[in-house]
């Protein structure tokens, strides 16, 4: 069963769910309309389907390699990254003036969903392109745009970010990578940083790696790093890649999953940089990443899960094994097993639920870029998209295993490696740990407003669709309201109670979403259709949840607390 | 930081919880009383500890491998094998008549939790062997039980069951391996078999299949099916492995965890073997064993979840990373952060009622020998054992890689070995989707008689505990009730309607029963008690998930079939 991008579900849902159209009105975005949405939507989906996809197994069983310091790419993936960056994907988000297509973030994070969920290991290095492109064009001073930008936008080059170290992970602001003067202008940079994806390549023309490190008189934590451009050929007085800056590869991990990502342990020994953004505020520069990066992941988890979901699916619907409760009036597949059925239908149903969040939030970050309130929104979702994103990427996809029964723990299958590759997407660009933290505090700090506001909408939704869909809407409606009495709770707990119960709260926000995401979607298909079967499915059977999660929000510190280190062993 | 068997933890939920005194008061475990028991686990946890933790990162660093026909085992399992059989830990279950130690299935279950979690790949060598001995003394002849017993006993030749076949999964039924008659009273079976773990070894003087295979006149599924045992050598005159049979190992599977158990393609052509039982009647015999493979899988997820608690808990007490909202009262590692307390918490709570869950389940099949309802009671909690204990062991596992950050998807950390290696657990011996079928159909057919006795004994204890613990004892009465009214609607469901919401109804009962076993903890230790802190813990923050988890086992099937296949595909 070969990944196929689901194309018309990002129809519906830029339609009838995120309301796409507001985007399109925009003047900045005017030239996105419809009809070139979906354009480039088939277009991504071929590049998906065709190129990329197949080239995920390989990937997997044929790690990408260090030999001679330098990485040795998994088969067919150079020739696929030059089709990607022929097609234009790279500079997808660019700005036109840089030789980008200036598309919004919602049509570019449809299209990561889809190269994630062909391939992963893949997608990653156009990603980290993107991000890199995004970095210098928002704080790079016009000779390094001018230097950089083109080749990074074609393709020629890549681009890397080079945050943490052993020390420094989530903490960032512990990292202790050095950076000196020199009269040229330039900077001198000295230090070892791990868990560089794409940190080196076989098939682009310069590897350009940004780097966080402090200088001399950088003050301790986030506040005195600086972020430098550190290419690993220093150009050349025609701009081109010329001799070989003074850092290294010194390994690759081994990893559970993602096996055609080169995740690179770097070498930097007094190799020369630039600087991005001003001194001593090359933390301000990452965030300004953060958030798309931050989506970029949440739709990752959305792909995989994508993929897995296709995967169990054809499975269940081949596999004869035992009687089923249908007899002849189903398919005799496994699929008509009342267990199976229920696995495919969550499947279904969350996958549904984190693209659709993914896709408000990457409509409200579009929006947001001339409007506050919804650039409110956007930032609210971020750490909903990438948090329940990642985690129903690696749930759904373990349940793909399950579906397979013992085959799903064969590798041969594919199904397992679904699962190993989603597995990183909780844990990178921000543990969701974090993202959850990020929510209960930085994303209540205007007292709840956009949380509130999200619930109006939901509110509002729910209550006008009482009349056509009560049995839907009703629920989605209490949900709703229980979560804002859940959310004045939050608001009135000081920031380590908010903790406490943060991973819940967010999950439990999520839950509620979906409620509100499937509720519209049925309403646009009324009662006879596909996925108001589904809304039915998820608002009966799995937004209940919510409750138990909220009951977890609320409950402050003091029972986790109480628990000493040594409580929690045996 | 290395696997230490949770040796006290033992201790307490055999004196506390699960009131082993009444298995030691029977005349037939008089000889395993308290300090018999004491001592075993001393010496089970020596083992574990010193000998198999020690090869669990080679085992799946180096795989067992196939060479010239014959497996070749990861480095020491075959000295530490011999250690085990050394031990006498293979006939831990088996009648003293035949060499065994004859303990009850509660200790048992106790030293293959530790041998799981110290190395599960190893560990499962002597539970076939196990299994294998149970089968024989219950159902073979006396002249094979003669000759096989003793050298299984002793560890000398090891033992496998072969099930399933690649059309014949779940649905043994529908198996095509054929067994003809000899003149001899012998069998020639010809067939392949699929996933026989440890199908093969280079540490055992013979190999010992149990084959299920269908005799010409055997009719049509289950019933037509009858169990052989077909030694990889043929004994000779003096009973010692002799002659090769017609039978070999085809290929080993590549598989995502345990690796270094071997799980192999069998492929019996025209091989001599000996009836088992009685013609046709094979499922039975497998039906009797069933019961102890379940809890001992069960007890493998437990394994894992101790030790990936173990392993996480280490580092997050030793990784420095930001400042905690503890500062100087606490130890300014991550496990002073919120939400890695609370994952660490999860785990440590999971675990513990999962163990409690097996050991229960243990004691009631240990007094159900000689007491029909002590055996019903076992048979209610063996799905709920097997499923909620493998379900668990994952999940902690995964958890215990989140709680690594990064590091977890490194796999020299070996944080994602136990999530790999635990996976399979859910799968094998009943998907746990047919364990929940098992709970909500066979395990019903009582009319809820069990089910409801193990409430009252719930309700019964929090009423009692209300005047000392009220805060922990409300909750838990109330979910015993309230899951009583579940059981009561279940009841009321045709077979199909329960199935849609079964997997969920097994869930609400194992977190009840957590809540159950997590408050005669506390009650045990009192008010300043580590447990009761866990248990307050635990009933505050997880037991809450079970009102929407009986809002699903309700729901019945319509919701489930109205979404057709093609309704679950984007």
């Amino acid at each position: 069963m070969a990944y196929r991008a689901p194309v018309s579900d990002y129809a519906f849902i830029l339609d009838h769910v995120v309301d796409y159209a507001r985007v399109a009105s925009t003047a900045r975005f005017s030239e996105a309309d419809r009809d070139v949405v979906a354009a480039i939507i088939d277009e991504a989906a071929k590049l998906s389907n065709d190129v990329m996809a197949p080239l995920d197994r390989g990937g997997d069983l044929t790690p990408a390699r260090l030999e001679n310091g330098g990485v040795i790419s998994s088969p067919g993936f150079a020739d696929a990254f030059a089709q990607i960056a022929e097609g234009g994907w790279i500079g997808m988000l660019a700005e036109p003036d840089n030789g980008g297509m200036g598309l919004p973030l919602t049509l570019a994070s449809v299209v990561n969903e889809m190269m994630s969920g062909a391939c992963l290991s893949l997608a990653l290095e156009p990603l980290m392109c993107q991000g890199q492109i995004e970095a210098l064009e928002h704080h790079a001073c016009d000779e390094i745009k001018a230097l950089y930008l083109p080749k990074l936008v074609s393709g020629d080059w890549c681009g890397t970010m080079n945050l943490t170290e052993s020390g420094a992970g989530s903490d960032v602001g512990a990292l202790r990578t050095k950076a000196t003067r020199n009269d040229d202008g330039s900077y001198d940079i000295t230090g070892q940083k791990i868990y560089i994806t794409w940190g080196d390549n076989d098939f682009s023309g310069n590897i350009c790696h940004l780097v966080l490190a402090r200088l001399p008189d950088g003050g301790e934590g986030t506040k005195g790093i600086s972020l430098f451009l550190v290419p690993k050929f220093l150009p050349d007085a025609d701009g081109e890649a010329g001799d070989a800056n003074s850092l290294s590869v010194v390994s690759l991990e081994h990893k559970l999953g993602i096996h055609g990502s080169p995740t690179c342990v770097m070498d930097y020994n007094g190799a020369k940089g630039w600087l991005v953004g001003n001194e001593h505020e090359g933390m301000k520069c990452m965030f300004t990443m953060m958030n798309n990066a931050r989506l970029g992941v949440g739709m990752q988890g959305v792909g995989v899960a994508e993929a897995a979901t296709q995967k169990a699916h054809a499975y269940a619907a081949d596999r004869v094994q035992g009687r089923t409760p249908l007899g002849a009036d189903g398919t005799g597949a496994i699929i008509d097993h009342a267990d199976v059925r229920r696995m495919l239908a969550v499947m279904r149903a969350d996958t549904y639920v984190a693209r659709c969040i993914s896709l408000a939030c990457g409509v409200a970050l579009d929006l947001g870029r001339d409007d506050p309130e919804w650039q409110a929104r956007g930032a609210f979702l971020i750490p909903i998209a990438k948090a329940f994103g990642t985690d129903i990427g690696h749930d759904v996809a373990q349940l793909g295993v399950q579906v397979h029964g013992g085959m799903g723990f064969i590798e041969e299958t594919g199904a397992a490696q679904y699962a190993r590759d989603a597995r990183i997407t909780s844990i990178y660009e921000g543990t969701n740990g974090i993202q959850a933290m990020d929510l209960v505090a930085r994303k209540l700090m205007d007292g709840g407003e956009a949380a509130n506001a999200l619930l109006d909408e939901i509110e509002a939704f729910a209550e006008a669709a009482r009349v056509s869909l009560p049995e839907l809407a009703g629920p989605v409606w209490s949900a709703a309201e229980t979560l804002r009495e859940g959310l004045e709770a939050v608001l009135a707990l000081d920031l380590n109670d908010r903790f406490a119960g943060a991973t819940a709260f967010l999950r439990a926000f999520a839950r509620v979403l979906g409620g509100y995401y499937h509720l519209k979607s049925a309403l646009a298909e009324g009662e006879a259709g596909t996925r108001t079967r589904l809304a039915r499915f998820y608002i009966l059977r799995m937004l209940p949840e919510y409750t138990s999660l909220l009951v977890q929000a609320r409950l402050g510190a003091s029972d986790l607390y109480a628990l000493t280190p040594e409580d929690l062993l045996a």
